[in-house]
């Protein structure tokens, strides 16, 4: 139930480090983004998601889709203490799993942040959370075939990080760079954040909300495991920011706060799949590891002219999948057929995250449109579509 | 005590929501106001209203006043665990209750922000803190009267909310309304909130705090029960909030964020009194009326020509109304009796809190003057009664 | 565990404290740094911090340095929940004390904000963090000298809080005032912080984040123990806060919110060393004297002509000697020989922090410099060391 209140608190996190990092002029329209996604994405899950994603398969069955039914109900036993042999009751559960679904909708609101349609990416994100999240989360975590090939995703590198990511990547390719993030011989230009201290204070909310991500995915009170994980997954945190921090000042002779940030988050991002199998020392390498991805990763981005205002697909995809991989390299896992089980679950999941995403989102742009006009972007998107300014009384650099 | 921290942290939410729904020019005001209520209403709560509120009324009595003695004193076995057979021990029960007692100030304080005298708001809210709110609360959760009629309220729709509600209608009506909110026609004028990522990120507190107001009023370590209502308030919260933004879009054809935050807080306070009695499904319709309650009371308060910076009147007068009354209609204990005695409940507290308040604001207005002089009111509060700026280094519009 | 990421969570109110209390152009720089402590302190006191602490003395050994190597490993049995009688598992011992550690270098960071070299700021948080950290707090709680001679501090008034203000103190000495603090004739002028909305917030959430401190280093289950401190933690913040606006409104005509901030701080820190011993009078008490204590101390750092800009040696160090005294003249342990051995505790550790601090300051004031120039000090850290705006959006103000 704690680690629900934490993973919920993660929501005020990524609003905070979406808008920390992004332009004033598009702040109402992000919290409305992430207003929604919270709401709806959790009645979306309450009225199918969760039984999409834990219909309980049948013994013999393929495991690839299976739907209980509209709506919630508790099964016998589910208000006892100690379902399912966990610490907990069915009703924790829901909400948990509940709090988790609205996450991968969260990571594309980054990705696609300052000029997509606020109707257009309503659409999407009920679609995602209510559909393609609950179907991949089946694979794994409701039992499916992946579930039994023995893939292994502790609290979501894949399934939930990944599932994001793939679809902001493609998101970000079918929008197009935002207005002035490349100039004309294509060299990218910063488009800087506005608020700092809010982005920054995201990172440590984020954090915090990870000791109940990974904390709770134990999903018992099994005391020795979730304190071990929330060791494995601080160290690999503070690997990830470090590393990140140290390389980048050795790469561009700055000491720059937003890779810092990033960082951490690719720690934290890359331990999640493995949180529970990991030693002290493979948390700290597979962080230390991610930091670099990072720092690799947002230069690749920039070098595709691809425009991802605040990192998400470096920190969700990219180190989702590394996250993924290190449960076959590191840890007591660690060997050549579970490597080549995650590479496998890592490839089926994003292939349909790839394809899913397209097409849904080629889809929106054809009967919807995607992208707000050139005028709104410039605008901003607070005045354009909320006929509302975040700070009324502060003084803005037009820009 | 997990919930004592979670309710604890409401007041911050408060802060934020109170902060950024005003100007700038009275922050520094807002900030003081809050830390008083924390730190004062605490100690008060501890000197006398803890013993008031819950008198240990004697079998027969009538229930209606007792005052058990000044200070605190853990009684025999109130240091053990499972003290009166809830999963917590006589201090805990102390620091929860205290933490709410301060509730009731806040709410009035955001409804009176932006021209009350600090004087005077400090008197008032260590009377209604220290007296009137540990009385109204000792008829029920006391074991008063009201309690053995069979009023329900779970976590305080009416006991808390609306208690603090009454007072800030009645403030808002003794105060008078801003400079400058109704033009000569007397049609109101938008004074824009400086900082709604702080306002958006207090509601998401408050919702987090939740968590803790209603999952530790379950007052013990139930798993089943406590888990059922953070479901059910967090899908009323849900519910709320998307309702609220649905009938606002459709109404006012804009997306409207403020309303889509204080939807959210009319499904939570819509939720309280029966947070415990509840299905998931009816859960769903409290927060949702609840939602469109929000946008029409918010309009009714600028018709009658009140002027409540933050909607503290709607979200918490009138859904606690509408969240007490809903405990009769739906869930476990629907029916037309429990109907009535709720109306009587909510009749018989919302008289003797229009009443006591009224009282004791017109007494203030006539002794010390309730209303800072309109010069201040223009230069703002912040330079005007703490000679200090919330944001010094920023360049601000003058207005 | 809860009390972990509590505890965790003050670094978020440490930051913003910071933050808000210091110039917008300074505002990158102190992120940087506290991301630095959190990560690297935790990678620190990972690789030999905790084995510094807690190395086991030997029976007959004399308690005042021991090393029990590089490295974690949990001990036979710490797997286990209830490891050592406790209601919690050695890893979860870890991470707790590892939450603990950077926080001494926190407190020196605010107090050197806005004119420290990053590099030299960095490097001797290190030493500070992984050596004289470790090995004082070996003396008491890793079972030293001091605990055998009966010496208390139950979650580090001493070990934590004014081992931070020691070198806080030396540290500003050696570094001098801030460009423009004190005018010709050495009259103290305020630089006022910019964002007195997140300065507070700070505050509330450091009041969270000791319910994990004070409540965690009950370091068991006991919850009659726990609550009881949660109640004396709580009332002497409120105590605190009170009796510093009371005392500096009397003082300086003026309703001073930094002085409230403050005081509760003052007031957290006054109870921290016998939050576990104290009545709820005495934790009033202690309170209220550590809020006078702030008004008094603050005016004497300025007529020393030291500058602190956030009032780290008024909090942490007076009221942390303040607390730890306290436990001699207050509550269940007060006494002419409990007294005694406080001074003396307080003594020892003073002599040590200043020595080592000073040594380490000098030096590297030697070998690196340890301040930045005046024209990157007028010009701002953000830009002179990072290259980068916390609010590129705003119009600032030039100072």
């Amino acid at each position: 139930m704690i680690c629900t209140a934490l993973v919920f608190i993660m929501h005020l996190g990524f609003s905070f480090l979406e808008i920390g990092l992004t332009r004033q002029k598009n702040t109402i329209n992000i919290l409305f983004k992430n207003f929604f996604i919270i709401t709806m994405g959790l009645l979306v899950y309450c009225l199918g998601g969760f039984n999409l994603m834990y219909p309980g398969f049948e013994e013999g069955a393929n495991g690839v889709l299976k739907f209980a039914g509209f709506g919630i109900t508790a099964p016998e036993g589910g208000m006892e203490f100690g379902y399912a042999d966990g610490g907990y009751t069915w009703w924790t559960d829901f909400l948990f799993q509940g709090m988790f679904a609205a996450t991968a909708a969260t990571i594309v609101s980054g990705a696609v942040a300052e000029r997509i349609k606020l109707s257009s990416f309503m659409f999407f994100s009920l679609i995602y959370v209510g559909l393609v999240y609950p179907i991949v989360g089946s694979w794994k975590w409701g039992g499916g075939f992946l579930d039994r090939w023995g893939f292994y995703d502790f609290a979501g590198s894949t399934l939930v990080h990944s599932v994001g990511g793939w679809a902001a990547l493609i998101a970000i390719y079918v929008l197009g760079a935002r207005v002035g993030k490349f100039d004309e011989q294509g060299k990218p230009k910063a488009l800087l954040g506005h608020n700092i201290p809010l982005a920054a204070a995201g990172v440590l909310i984020l954090w915090l909300g990870w000791f109940g991500f990974n904390g709770g995915s134990v999903l018992s009170a099994d005391p020795a495991l979730t304190s071990l994980t929330l060791v494995t997954t601080s160290l690999a945190a503070a690997a990830g920011g470090a590393s990140a921090a140290m390389f980048s000042t050795l790469l561009y002779k700055n000491y720059d706060l937003t890779m810092f940030m990033n960082g951490i988050l690719g720690g934290l991002v890359g331990i999640t799949a493995g949180a529970d199998q990991m030693s002290p020392t493979d948390a700290i390498l597979i962080g230390s590891i991610a930091g670099i991805i990072i720092v690799l990763g947002v230069a690749l981005i920039d070098r595709l002219k691809l425009d991802d205002p605040v990192g998400a697909v470096a920190v969700h995809l990219i180190c989702g999948i590394w996250g993924t991989l290190a449960v076959g390299i590191f840890g007591s896992m660690a060997g050549w057929t579970q490597f080549l089980v995650q590479l496998a679950g890592v490839g089926i999941i994003g292939a349909f995250c790839v394809v899913s995403s397209g097409i849904l989102l080629f889809a929106i742009k054809a009967a919807m449109g995607i992208r707000v006009s050139r005028e709104e972007e410039i605008k901003g998107l607070d005045l354009a579509e909320h006929g509302m300014d975040a700070y009324a009384d502060f003084r803005l650099n037009q820009h």
